[in-house]
């Protein structure tokens, strides 16, 4: 099968070159935008790869939701497969680009839209036709994740661990889509949509790291806690869908630990399955790469679809899950917390909450920050 | 598609019920052997089940060889495509088998073989077809690391963990395929086939954990390692494939020390992908019959083969891959090793080895013990 590459940027060139190496895949024309990149067999228009009758499939890692999702629909209005690793795109547009799959009776796989090169989609949207998930989530920024460690391990501040983090190329120039959260989240809601057919795009939460400190770090470090950002969802007993970000303490021994640099970690709960846990690179040329040319080995199998086909757009409800919260707030606002334990030095309280709701939680975080109270919180568990 | 079961024991039950409610399965006969226990739609013959046009797929959770093998090959002649969770089938016949199966145009699959839930060789069968595997294995039985992890965590001997792993089922009355390594051999050839095309059933090599004591753990342990058995498989610079099975010495925060309990970790290394590392239940009725499951589904989608057309049996070399060893040992027979270092305490030796060949370390061991020499040795690192 012949594999338009729409793109060819960092991961672009990487699938490219895959593509020469691969069982049954063929490397095809790649779209180039006037003024980007030269690139091997360059076309300019989505027009010429939709009218190439040797092209069976088109693979896109351009990033953004346009032009993608125009290219998208033509491509697959076209009659050609489409395989993306472009989250902003699915997160938008996944419902209306599993409709025109259907209708064109071709595949639409995104697996590398979650995880990078971890196949967590993939084995989601295998399980969940015969096992019930229960919850899903994990370590889906990679960007976060090695700030984490390099504070918790090196003892780096916020400040070191960001430059840190851009000078080795993990974390953009503008950093702020990892940072607060929002990368992790639209990770998670593909991760729904595939495990629950409803892809959450309201009533989400996302609290990110811009606020945690060397202080924060110590303080839970020397009570044998790890940071973690962890992106998680699952179902309520109504069957509405919860989906959140925040940051999370874990007892040293959580496999989540043992994720180090700027790796991810993806899990569900399965009713029959029990934990599933997938540990791997969570970006880069190479990993998000091989996992785009998974997808198509997919296609080539046989596989057409990730999403149900009863999947839709859904509002997502965080009031259910109530969790014990960890709160480093100025002592002047600790009040408006119902606080299990509470120590204050020099007027900064350190709180760990009565059990409440995620939507709770994130709520109040938004009023005393109003307020003029800067804070940090996680969730203690996970 | 329905799906007749063969075999109604633990985890036939689970497949049975599983199949009620997964989409696009439904529960067929169940082959049951005479004078075992009862089960729905209970049929006594293979012949039955091959001459019903209704059954699309045969599931084999008998285990053992035969009548599995013509079982399975009387199934695939009748056109049924067939999966199985049963490790000594695929190790003993599974190229046989494979082309059956590719004469008959029908699939062959059995991931639940290795790792139990753990959705390992399904991922690495995606994952060589576009990537190259340079290195595989884990923690491929559950008995053995229940046993290590309740050694090292809990301070059980050997014998108590051994009867603690027999109370709680996860060991058999006669455990000795699993504290032998030889389940977990079983497992690694089976990996080694889906990654490399090559079914190494001669040159293999298995150490068990039979003759770990507490004194090894207290040692190591004090010195931050934790012991996991581990299964490992590889390719050599000269396309020979390496397996082997023995205990390996891990620093605290790798991955496989976070993993408890009667847990599997399986991992692979691509050369795109880097590192991937799946954790799950390794056994049990609904984590193996979910995997069988899962197996099926991927059957639906269109998936027909796990190894290639041209994987063949082969002999493992393992006398390239070279590691650091600790041993214990009597002190009369340290001077049979070469040592980077030694204590001796006791009459007893304990050494960390140069640099030597797994060929060579097991081959010692051997030598050893034939001369009365009581010796428990683990690689460091892994």
């Amino acid at each position: 099968m012949k594999v338009a590459v729409l793109g060819y940027g960092v991961v672009g060139v990487g699938v490219y070159e895959m593509l020469g190496k691969a069982q049954g895949l063929e490397q095809g024309p790649v779209l180039v935008r006037p003024g980007k990149a030269d690139a091997p067999f360059k076309v300019t228009s989505i027009e010429e790869i939709c009218a190439d009758p040797s092209v069976g499939a088109v693979a896109e890692v351009m990033g953004g939701v346009s032009p993608a999702f125009e290219y998208a629909a033509a491509a697959l209005k076209a009659g050609k497969h489409f395989v993306t690793s472009n989250k902003a795109l699915v997160a938008a547009k996944g419902v209306e680009l599993k409709a025109l799959a259907e209708e064109n009776g071709v595949a639409f796989l995104f697996s590398a839209a979650c995880g990078g090169g971890v196949p967590f989609l993939h084995n989601l949207s295998l399980a969940r036709r015969s096992d019930r998930i229960q919850s899903l989530g994990g370590i889906l920024n990679g960007t976060t994740n090695y700030m984490l460690d390099a504070m918790q391990r090196l003892g780096m501040d916020y400040g070191q661990a960001l430059a840190d983090a851009q000078r080795l190329g993990y974390a953009e120039a503008d950093p702020t889509a990892d940072v607060s959260g929002l990368d992790a989240l639209r990770k998670i809601m593909l991760a729904c949509a595939v495990a629950y057919d409803r892809l959450p795009t309201e009533g989400l939460l996302n609290e990110g790291i811009e606020n945690i400190t060397a202080a924060d770090v110590a303080h839970f470090r020397g009570r044998g806690y790890t940071c973690r950002l962890l992106a998680r969802g699952g179902q309520n007993p109504d069957g509405s869908v919860y989906a959140f970000v925040e940051p999370v303490l874990l007892r040293e021994g959580a496999a989540e630990c043992s994720v180090l640099e700027n790796y991810n970690l993806a899990r569900y709960e399965g009713a029959c399955a029990g934990p599933m846990v997938f540990i791997g690179q969570g970006a880069g040329r190479w990993p998000t790469a091989s996992a785009v040319l998974r997808d198509l080995s997919c296609i080539l199998q046989g596989q057409r679809a990730m999403l149900g086909e009863s999947c839709r757009q859904a509002k997502a409800d965080n009031a259910a899950l109530e969790q014990l919260y960890y709160v480093r707030l100025p002592e002047a606002f600790a009040g408006r917390l119902e606080a299990e334990s509470a120590e204050t030095e020099n007027g900064v309280a350190r709180l760990i909450t009565k059990p409440m709701s995620v939507l709770k939680m994130h709520g109040l975080a938004r009023e005393i920050r109003a307020a003029g109270g800067e804070l940090f919180f996680a969730s203690i568990g996970g």
